[in-house]
C-alpha cells in the first residue's frame, strides 16, 4: 500500500531505530490465557454461556441461509434470558413519550402530545440540562429524591436521597458492593442456591468466598435460617470473614416470594453478626401469588420496635427499569439504596461511581418515570394503566401455561410461579432409569441437565439454560426457563421434544 | 407506626424468634473502611475529587439561597470535567432526531424528519429491535459492522467486526481490560504522566502497580521511548511483569498530540517486550493543530512492512461518543477495537462483558449515528456539516484565548493546545519565591497546586483539578482546565484572580 511505504521512507532519515529494525529485535509471544487475571478465568456466566452462544450461532445460520439452513426450526426462541422487548413486548408509550423529548426537546414544538409527558419531560430537562452531559456520579438529585419518594411510599419509612445511588441497571450495583466488601480470599458470601450468576460471576472476579446457602425447593423455595447459622459458624471457625448475606427476592431463578418471616430471620442474622444484607428486589413488581415484601420495609419496622437490635444493620436494596412491566433492559436503569453504610464507607462506592463518572443519563431519567408514572385523572393515565395490566395480566397467563404444560409432562416437578420471570422446573433423571443420558453426558463432559438442554436447543430452537449454572443440590437436575416467549406454539414444540427425549433415553 | 405493630403481632405467634428477640443478642457494629476492599480505598480520582465535591456544595448553596449566598460569584465554573454540555454546547439536531425516533418509533407517522434521518432510524431500528432490548453482549452486530467500516475508513487497513467490543463510554473499556490484565500486584502497567486518573485508579482497583513514564514538557509532552526501555529493564529486574502500556492520544490531560514517530517508538517497545499497547484516542476529533495518527494506522503499516517483526502486536483502541464535536457524555457510548489478542483472551472480554449483560443500546446507536454521519447531498449535511464546524470552531477559538491568556499571566507556562479538551498550565512556584504559599500548603496538608486550585474555587467560583491529580514531576506544579466554558469573562475573572494570588504570596 503507498501509504506504507510513504510512512517508511518518512521515517527513515529521521530515526536511529531503522538500525535497530534491521539488526531486528525478537519479537514476543502474544498474552496467553495463563498470563492473565486468573480469576477472571474462573468466573461463570451460564446465561450468556455455551449454550446461549450455540443459539447465537444457529441464529446467524438462520439469517443467512434462511430456506436452506437444515435446521428443523425457522427460529430461535430465547427463553435464556429476561428480556421482554425481544420477545415482542412492546414499550410503554409514557416512558417513549417521555424519552422521545428528552432526546430531543425540539419535539416540543412539534408535536402535540399529553400533558403529562410535556410536564414531566420539561421538569425532567430542566434538572438533567441535556441527557448528552454527565450527571453527578450518584445520579441526578431530583431523580435520586423520587426514588427516595417512591421508597416512602411503597413502604411507609422514610428514604433520603443522600442513600440512593442511580446506577447502570442493578448489575452495575452489585458490582459495586461486591467489589468494596471484597476483602481478600477469606471474605465470604452468603448466596442463595439457587441463585442469578451474577453473583457467582462477581464474587469469583473479586478473589472472594461464595457460600451457598440451599433454598428449599419442596417449600416453595424458602430460605432455611437454621442452615444459615451453622454456614456462618463453620465458616467462621475456618477463618472466613462473611461480609454479605445476598438475598433475591422475587427469586431468580426460582420465582418464589420470601415470607415475611423469612425476611425477619435473614435480618436477625445480619443484626446479630455485622453481615451486610444485599436484597435484589429487581422483580418487586413481577408478583403473580403471594404479596413482595421490602427488606427495608420489615428492617424498619424491627427497627422501630427493637432499635437497641437493629440500629446497626446495613442493607443495601436493589432495583432496577429492566424487569416488571417495564422490561426496559436495555436502557441500564437502576438504583441502589444504602442504609445503614457509615458515611466514611459510602463515600468509597461514591469514589467508584465517580471513576465510572455517572451512569447513562436517559437510564436515570426512565428510572423516574417508572417509580413516579401517571395518576388518575393525568392525560397519560388510562393508556398507561391499559398498557400495564395488559402486560401484567399477559406475563400471568404466560407463566401459567408453561407451568401446566411443565406438570403434564413425565419426569418433571415445577414450583407455582409466584414472581419474577422465570420457572425452574426440576428434571427427576436417576442414572437408573436414564443410563444412556447419563452415558452420554459423561462422554460430553456435560452434566444430564446439559445435555437436555443443549438437545432441546438443536431439537427445537428454544434456548434455556441448565440448573447447574444457578447451582442446585447434588444429584438434582433444573433448568431455568423464562415464560416471556408469545404464543402457545412453542411450548407444544417443548411438549413433544420432552416426550421423546423420554423415549429415546428412559428404560 | 401501626402498620409496625400489626407485623409484630403477627410475627409473634408463629415463631421461637421472638424469645431469642427477648433473651436478645447482641447486635454487631457496622462496618468500618478497615473492614472493605483496602484497595478501593487507595483509589484516587482527583477529576471528582475534593475540589469538584466542594464546588458542588458551593453551587447548592447558590441555588437555596440564590442571592444570600454570601459568595464573591454567583455560579460555579466547572472546568474540571470535559463536559460540554453541561457548559451549553448544544447537541447534534442529526443525532437527537435520531434518537428520538429510536425511543418512540411512533414519531415517524407525526414528524417530517429529513429523509435520511429516517432511513438511519428505521435501518437502526430493523437491527436493534427495541432499544429496550438487551443486545448481545459484544454489541449490535449491525454497529459493529459500521464501526469497523469507520475504521478501515479512517486508516487505509481492514477493521474487523469480530474485534470490536461496544462499550459504555471508553472508561468500561478500561475497567475490562485493566481487570483482564491484573495478574495480581506484580502486573506493572506503564502509564504517562501526567495521565487520566482513570488508569491509576483502575490500576489500584485490580491491586496492580502502576509504573509512570514522564513525559517531555518541553517538547510538547512528547514520549522518551529510552525512558520507557529503562523503565521496563528495572522492572524486569524487579520482577514485575509488565502487561501493558498506556498512550492517551490526543493527551489528556496534556492537550497534546504524538507524532508518528513516538507511535513507531511505542510498537517497537510493544512488540519487543510483548506488552499490550492501550491507546486512548477518545479526542481523535479534537485536534487543533498537527494531524492524529492512530496507533492501528501505524502498527498496519509496520505489519505490512515487517510482519515479521510486528505480528504479534496486541493493542486495544479506544474511542468514544463523550468527547469530539459529539459531546454526548451522558449517554454513555464508546467501542474498543481488539488486535492481535489470541482468541482465548478474546473470550474472556466477552465473558465479562456478558456479565455485565450489554452497554447501554441508545449509546450503541449514538456511535453508530457519530462515525457514519450524513454524506454531502443528504438531507440533513448542511445542518450537520454546519453544527459540527461550528463546534469545532468555537472549541478552537476558547482554547487559544484561554492559552493565550495564561501566556500573560505571570509565573505560568503553557503548551500550545494541538488537541483535546484540556490545557494544562505550569505554576512556577517555588519554595524561594512563595514561601507564603509552601507553608500554607504545608500546613492544610496541601501541595501548592491544591492551595491554588482552592483559592480559585473560592475566590471565582472556577473549578479545575490540581495537577498532583494527574501526575507530574517532583517539585512542579499544574493545573488541568478544560476550556469548555463559554465566554471570556471567567477568563479575565481568572486572570484577576491569579494577580491577586501572585501578589499575595510571592516575594
Amino acid at each position: 500500500m503507498a501509504s506504507s511505504t510513504l510512512l517508511w521512507k518518512r521515517a527513515l532519515p529521521t530515526t536511529s531505530r531503522i538500525v535497530r529494525m534491521y539488526s531486528t529485535f525478537k519479537p514476543a509471544s502474544p498474552l496467553t490465557v495463563h498470563d492473565i487475571n486468573q480469576h477472571t478465568i474462573e468466573a461463570k456466566y451460564a446465561v450468556r454461556g455455551s449454550i446461549p452462544i450455540r443459539a447465537d450461532e444457529l441464529q446467524s445460520l438462520i439469517d443467512s441461509h434462511p430456506t436452506l439452513h437444515g435446521l428443523p426450526f425457522s427460529k430461535i426462541i430465547n427463553a435464556n434470558i429476561g428480556n421482554p422487548q425481544q420477545l415482542q413486548q412492546k414499550p410503554l408509550t409514557w416512558y417513549r413519550q417521555v424519552l422521545s423529548i428528552l432526546q430531543y426537546p425540539e419535539l416540543l414544538d412539534e408535536v402535540k402530545f399529553p400533558a403529562d409527558v410535556v410536564d414531566r419531560a420539561t421538569t425532567l430537562l430542566k434538572h438533567l440540562g441535556s441527557v448528552g452531559a454527565y450527571s453527578p456520579s450518584q445520579g441526578v438529585p431530583y431523580i435520586r429524591n423520587s426514588v427516595a419518594q417512591f421508597i416512602s411510599d411503597r413502604d411507609g419509612y422514610d428514604a433520603s436521597p443522600e442513600n440512593i445511588f442511580l446506577t447502570g441497571g442493578a448489575s452495575a450495583a452489585v458490582t459495586y458492593l461486591l467489589q468494596i466488601l471484597s476483602a481478600g480470599p477469606n471474605s465470604g458470601f452468603l448466596i442463595p442456591i439457587p441463585q442469578y450468576p451474577l453473583y457467582t460471576a462477581t464474587i469469583a472476579l473479586n478473589n472472594a468466598k461464595p457460600i451457598g446457602y440451599f433454598l428449599n425447593e419442596d417449600n416453595h423455595w424458602s430460605t432455611d435460617p437454621n442452615q444459615i447459622r451453622q454456614l456462618i459458624k463453620t465458616n467462621k471457625e475456618q477463618g472466613v470473614d462473611i461480609k454479605a448475606l445476598v438475598v433475591i427476592n422475587p427469586g431468580n431463578p426460582t420465582g418464589s416470594i420470601l415470607s415475611e418471616q423469612d425476611i425477619i430471620e435473614l435480618i436477625d442474622i445480619a443484626a446479630e453478626h455485622g453481615i451486610v444484607l444485599i436484597s435484589d428486589e429487581v422483580y418487586q413488581e413481577n408478583i403473580f401469588k403471594g404479596k413482595f415484601l421490602s427488606m427495608k420495609k420489615v428492617l424498619c419496622e424491627l427497627k422501630e420496635s427493637h432499635p437497641h437490635l437493629y440500629s446497626n444493620v446495613q442493607l443495601a436494596s436493589l432495583h432496577s427499569t429492566s424487569k416488571g412491566v417495564s422490561g426496559e433492559c436495555g436502557q441500564r436503569g437502576g438504583y441502589m439504596e444504602l442504609i445503614g453504610f457509615t458515611q466514611e464507607v459510602k463515600s468509597v462506592v461514591f469514589k467508584l461511581a465517580s471513576i465510572n463518572l455517572c451512569s447513562v443519563v436517559s437510564g436515570q431519567a426512565l428510572m423516574e418515570l417508572m417509580i413516579n408514572p401517571p395518576k388518575p385523572g393525568q392525560e397519560s393515565y388510562e393508556q398507561y394503566h391499559h398498557e400495564t395490566s395488559a402486560i401484567h395480566t399477559d406475563l400471568e397467563t404466560r407463566a401459567s401455561a408453561l407451568y401446566e404444560s411443565f406438570l403434564e409432562m413425565e419426569d418433571i416437578s415445577c414450583n407455582k410461579p409466584m414472581g419474577a420471570m422465570y420457572l425452574f422446573p426440576r428434571l427427576h433423571f436417576t442414572e437408573e432409569h436414564y443410563p444412556l443420558l447419563f452415558k452420554r453426558a459423561r462422554d460430553q463432559k456435560q452434566l444430564p441437565d446439559d445435555t437436555y438442554c443443549i438437545e432441546l436447543l438443536e431439537h427445537t430452537g428454544i434456548c434455556c439454560v441448565p440448573g447447574n449454572g444457578f447451582g442446585q443440590v447434588e444429584g438434582t437436575y433444573h433448568l431455568r426457563t423464562t415464560f416471556l416467549p408469545p404464543g402457545t406454539e412453542w411450548i407444544e414444540k417443548w411438549t413433544a421434544f420432552h416426550k421423546a427425549f423420554i423415549q429415546k433415553y428412559k428404560v
